[in-house]
């Protein structure tokens, strides 16, 4: 059955990027510590990356999001979401949210402009078969996806470094009541620890 | 060999206590999830904890978390640290960072006052013989022990609720270079990931 996963890597104090980030410079000033496990080569980590993409069957991102990956510096053949030119027809849709879609973009037919989260979740659903729609960020998305309870999952990438500053991943809000989760899964390599919660709907 | 050990327990959003903690209300509004590993009966746990009393030689702490421990729902003879009568003479030495010591406390003469973190771990160290110095908090004395690299090692328990508002253990600090920490040991039990990681002197 399908699930919605919101995945992200944050480090210990709660920042997805580093300060500065932008198109050019996605993970932001400093950021790479977040997500070093990523490329650290370590077996459970790829196995944490293998096992998302043969269970992703829609990706659903933010606007900032998709200026990264469609930037110079973003996905390319070496990346599995976005191997555009390889994957333009068999790699899963990405749903978009923005009231500002691209006229034009880098990548492929894949990539489809949405204007509400909400709307890319379900988009999302319809498109992903028996697999699970992978909300890949930003933060924003992935804290409206959990706290807005259109997540079943939230995946956690717990990387061991204090950012100090940058995006932060949550942001104080006094007047909402704290979010209970259940933790479901964990895997530890010598680079993170990767947590899963589920999101009670 | 002595280890300086920051441990502390903390949401997934990095809140140490919910709003409005004071002494009456160590644990803030809507706080009990961020400890209730600590209460959940689950082996692993029970082990952290055994495991962090025994190895403790002295304790550290700041003066807020003082008047919780030493206040009317504080310390008693269930909790290890804090078994007043039991543990006056035999119990672990606590120093309490404050410029404005108490004339008189409840708990024993175990405590002792001084006016700066470095001298209560300087202290702490001269005093736990072979064991540990656990600095056990609030939020803000881990903050510079782990900051300001008095700790060697910071646990952190990872417990799965996001908060949205309480005390934060980290806090934006635009100047501060990302501080990279090496995660050497995690444990998990059902209602906590417990993460070590070693801190760069």
């Amino acid at each position: 059955m399908t699930k919605v996963v919101a995945d992200i890597s944050m480090s210990l104090d709660g920042y997805v990027t580093g300060p500065g980030a932008d198109p050019a410079n996605g993970l932001g000033d400093g950021g790479e510590p977040i997500h070093a496990w990523v490329f650290g080569g370590d077996p459970v980590d790829a196995a944490v990356l293998a096992t998302q993409l043969d269970a992703t069957g829609a990706v659903v991102m933010g606007r900032r999001l998709f200026d990264v990956v469609d930037g110079p510096h973003g996905w390319d053949d070496s990346i599995g979401y976005g191997a555009a030119e390889k994957q333009a027809s068999t790699g899963p849709p990405v749903f978009v949210v923005t009231h500002n879609p691209p006229s034009s973009w880098r990548l492929g037919p894949r990539f489809t402009f949405v204007t509400s989260l909400t709307e890319a979740v379900a988009s999302g659903r319809a498109a992903a078969g028996t697999k699970d729609v992978f909300i890949m960020g930003g933060g924003d998305v992935i804290r409206q996806a959990v706290l807005g309870r259109l997540a079943d999952e939230l995946r956690i990438h717990l990387s061991p470094v204090v950012m100090g500053a940058g995006t932060p991943l949550f942001s104080p809000s006094a007047d909402a009541d704290p979010l209970p989760l259940q933790q479901i899964d964990v895997q530890v390599s010598a680079y993170a620890t990767h947590v899963t919660y589920r999101v009670a709907n």
